[in-house]
């Protein structure tokens, strides 16, 4: 099973709590008073916890429930075992497909009393391993859920089952003169449910905030098969705790999204973006500053590409460079209600860093098909990386004027070791990509980057998952990010909502606490 | 004691889960098994909850940690038993004012070994009885806890102690070029941890979202002393289960917030605020519909306030109606990076509405101290209403269309048993204050009033307590607008985090939960 399968290499000053597996405790206090230990730097693989096995007995109830909809082709199953980035592969025997939230309600109840692991999966494109069985997990898939189930074209709600594909939903919306809060490379196959539960950030962050505020609603079936209604349609509702904000980004572990209601912006009237290039990540910097003070309101990305990246895309994808060479690029967008405004505004601001040599060439288009092109080259750099080999993926939060440090740290550190090491990512988040190929897997290149980015971002009190979440692959590496205090309140959380931890096994929490 | 203190009437389909206090259920399982019963419609006051009085000996501990800073004069004490309406009035007998999050800790954790109920407080604004004791808890005030601790001009994210008002933190931005993402009228008094415990909304929300989004980390003090860091400054961090959300609005139920990091926005180049005038509220609607499309990006606040509002604000406050009498009035601010575009931005849309006779009369301010003007008329309707007698305060969200028929049908409803039934609040979030004023306490007058309004929110899937928080006043309305499945729930998280219930006892939670 080709499984990547590592464990954390701690910060030397952390400790954190030991629990047995499956058996949670119940509450923070049991939690601390629990025997403390170290970690060992071993490079074992999880165990699988002791889940009963799929029966006969449970295939006919399945198959009752969900007629022609419960798969157990092995053929049928492998692209669901697998990841996008095929790094991760699990060994399901079962794929369920439901349609309503009374299926998934009456699949997880049976579940829940018969012990078995359950694997929820949207597209199936995260990169963290977070979306596919680890072992035998059933597999749980919301591909059958699509249906667009309300949309107020007054105050711009939407309302929509977990399996919406994100792209479908924006043409939706775009008919209708409104646009989804988010948008990201995947857009094409990620689904809204695993859009929310991995708290996705992406290219519109910078301007519409976060799923944490733009989503106002979610029904979600918890462990024991209970159906959560929590899908208001309410910009504000201060009555009591807000449970949706449980499910958001914990990436299915503490219960299954069925549904998602949603606030979506008016469509812009005029978009333009520009792609530039700089001869230092200093001057990028400063062209930031300048654009948010001048661009303002209309500001709606600011990403960034390297040299490197821009080699990987002509190299694998044939794309054209549309500016001369620069150590960096930048793809700035602007959105708004007044074209010619927003024009102006671009203009002035063009002159500015042109002038004061901040920005060495760049281009700007404002017809539908440039735009794409141009955002092309943001949004495939992740596709043309995996031409390279294997790519050692990591999603960093740091603060600003930090992120490309950690790029040039990482190269000097490396040296000859790595194909490539390259940075992009979305500056106006303060989020960096960083990304390693080699020909292929490589332990003695991994021994080298980890724990060593891990300890660099800690150092600047950055995220080690700015949005891609922990999945399988960085579960143990939480405590680089989280105080183990916090660790294990989220361990009591997973054991009151999903005492036996059935849903989503050996993701996100660290392997003490599961 | 003048408590306000009521049970709800419950919806006639709710049944819901009784659990006995203070022994909580401590997991949802066990909830659900209990044993399920209907609320019966008694006007009883809740029971104190069976803490510890205060000893001697309690306080020369406290007096020990906080010399100077432990109160028990009862002139002292008086302003913090008592809330800003006047409405409810609690009996402690002891202030506490800590300085540090240490000695917080140090605080609860004496408290939850001696089994001693607490009542967290900031400015004392809240308008739901969630700031002030209910029988002899002690107060613990954040008032000395007013540093900021750290602020970066680059990335706009303000770290600050919970004590610190508002307003401070405003003026201390807007000298570094930015501004709070929340503003309100009680900022004057209000501290960013009651703000945040609250999940307070306020002008601003329109533009900048809710604090759900805005907060970036929080130091909490949980209920047995411990300290939970999740003080992050980071614009994305997906590592693990977002904690800080349970203390958003929990109102100080769950842990107290002693530290606040918030991502603050730039300080708009250009302010305009336009009062208008509109002859029924479908113009209005109409106006905010053609306002949202031309204003776009730069709209930053749309506010209503009706005709009994505008009589009230003349007759006790002598503020003077700067447009010809009408119906309804309107607020609209526009922020933006651009004077000269934001101007013509505006006077298009202006123009736009006078013609089209959506809107009859209007002025616009662009210098601060008549934009100060115009705000106080949506500003200060609060304060203008206490010198009306007593007044029954309703925070209710509904889709925006519905908003105004509530307080139609109120007038209706009651008739000449009111003195006044006046509506204002933020139209752009779809949120109405309802505000009904008699000479005095009126029993008969409540009575008609609840649980009609309640009943004709739920109808219409609204939120009982858009922005204000449940508290003491309306913690038994809660199942009109959440589902007897998530209340639960909620108090499995109240038994998970405080299973003593001493962190502000009959706040939050119905009864039967508690």
């Amino acid at each position: 099973m080709g499984i990547f399968q590592r464990f954390a290499r701690l910060p030397l000053k952390s400790t954190y709590i030991w629990s047995l597996c499956p058996q949670y405790s119940t509450d923070l206090t049991t939690v601390d008073s629990a025997l403390i230990v170290r970690s060992s730097n071993t490079g074992a693989a999880p165990p699988r916890l002791p889940f009963s096995r799929v029966t006969q007995e449970d295939l006919a109830f399945f198959r009752a429930l969900l007629p022609g909809r419960t798969i157990t082709d092995p053929d049928l199953l492998k692209s669901s075992n697998v990841d996008w980035l095929k790094t991760v592969e699990g060994n399901s025997e079962v794929l369920l497909r439901p349609k309503t939230t009374e299926e998934v309600s009456q699949i997880l109840r049976h579940c829940n009393e018969r012990n078995l692991a359950v694997c929820p999966q949207g597209g199936n494109t995260g990169l963290v391993g977070g979306s596919v069985p680890v072992f035998d997990e059933i597999i749980l898939s919301t591909s059958l859920m699509s249906q667009v189930i309300t949309f107020d074209n007054i105050s711009g709600i939407l309302t929509c089952q977990a399996g919406c594909v994100l792209e479908n939903l924006s043409n939706y919306l775009e008919e209708r003169g409104f646009i989804m809060p988010l948008d990201l490379g995947a857009k094409g196959s990620c689904h809204i449910g695993g859009n929310v539960s991995t708290n996705a950030g992406g290219l519109r962050l910078l301007r519409y905030g976060s799923l944490r505020g733009t989503v106002l609603g979610l029904e979600v079936v918890l462990a024991d098969g209970r159906i959560l209604n929590c899908l208001a349609t309410l910009r504000k509702d201060n009555t009591g705790y807000d449970l949706k904000q449980l499910f958001i980004g914990s990436e299915g572990t503490l219960g299954v999204i069925t549904a998602v209601s949603i606030l979506c912006p008016h469509k812009p009237k005029a978009v333009n973006v520009a792609f530039l290039g700089c001869s230092s990540f200093q001057q990028l910097l400063e062209t930031f500053q300048r654009c948010r003070g001048m661009l303002g309101e209309i500001l709606s990305a600011f990403e960034f590409l390297d040299a490197s990246c821009m080699s990987l895309l002509e190299k694998h994808l044939k794309l054209t460079n549309p500016i001369t060479e620069s150590p960096f690029y930048i793809v700035i967008e602007t959105a708004g209600s007044n074209a010619t405004h927003d024009e102006e505004k671009l203009h002035k601001f063009l002159e500015e860093v042109m002038t004061s040599s901040l920005v060495t060439d760049g281009t700007v288009a404002t017809e539908a098909t440039k735009i794409k092109a141009l955002w092309s080259l943001r949004e495939r750099v992740t596709e043309a990386l995996t031409h390279e080999g294997y790519t050692y993926k990591y999603d960093i939060s740091l603060p600003v004027e930090k992120i490309y440090d950690l790029v040039q740290d990482m190269r000097g550190h490396l040296g000859d070791m790595a194909k490539n090491v390259v940075g992009y990512g979305h500056v106006g988040d303060g989020n960096l990509h960083l990304n390693i190929t080699s020909p292929s897997k490589d332990p003695a290149l991994l021994a080298a980057i980890e724990p060593y980015v891990y300890e660099w971002t800690s150092e600047w009190k950055g995220s080690i998952s700015a949005e891609h979440g922990l999945g399988l692959k960085k579960r143990n590496y939480i405590y680089y990010s989280k105080p183990s205090e916090a660790v294990a309140l989220m361990g009591s959380i997973k054991a009151m909502l999903d005492p036996k931890g059935i849903l989503n096994p050996y993701k996100t929490l660290p392997d003490n606490i599961h």
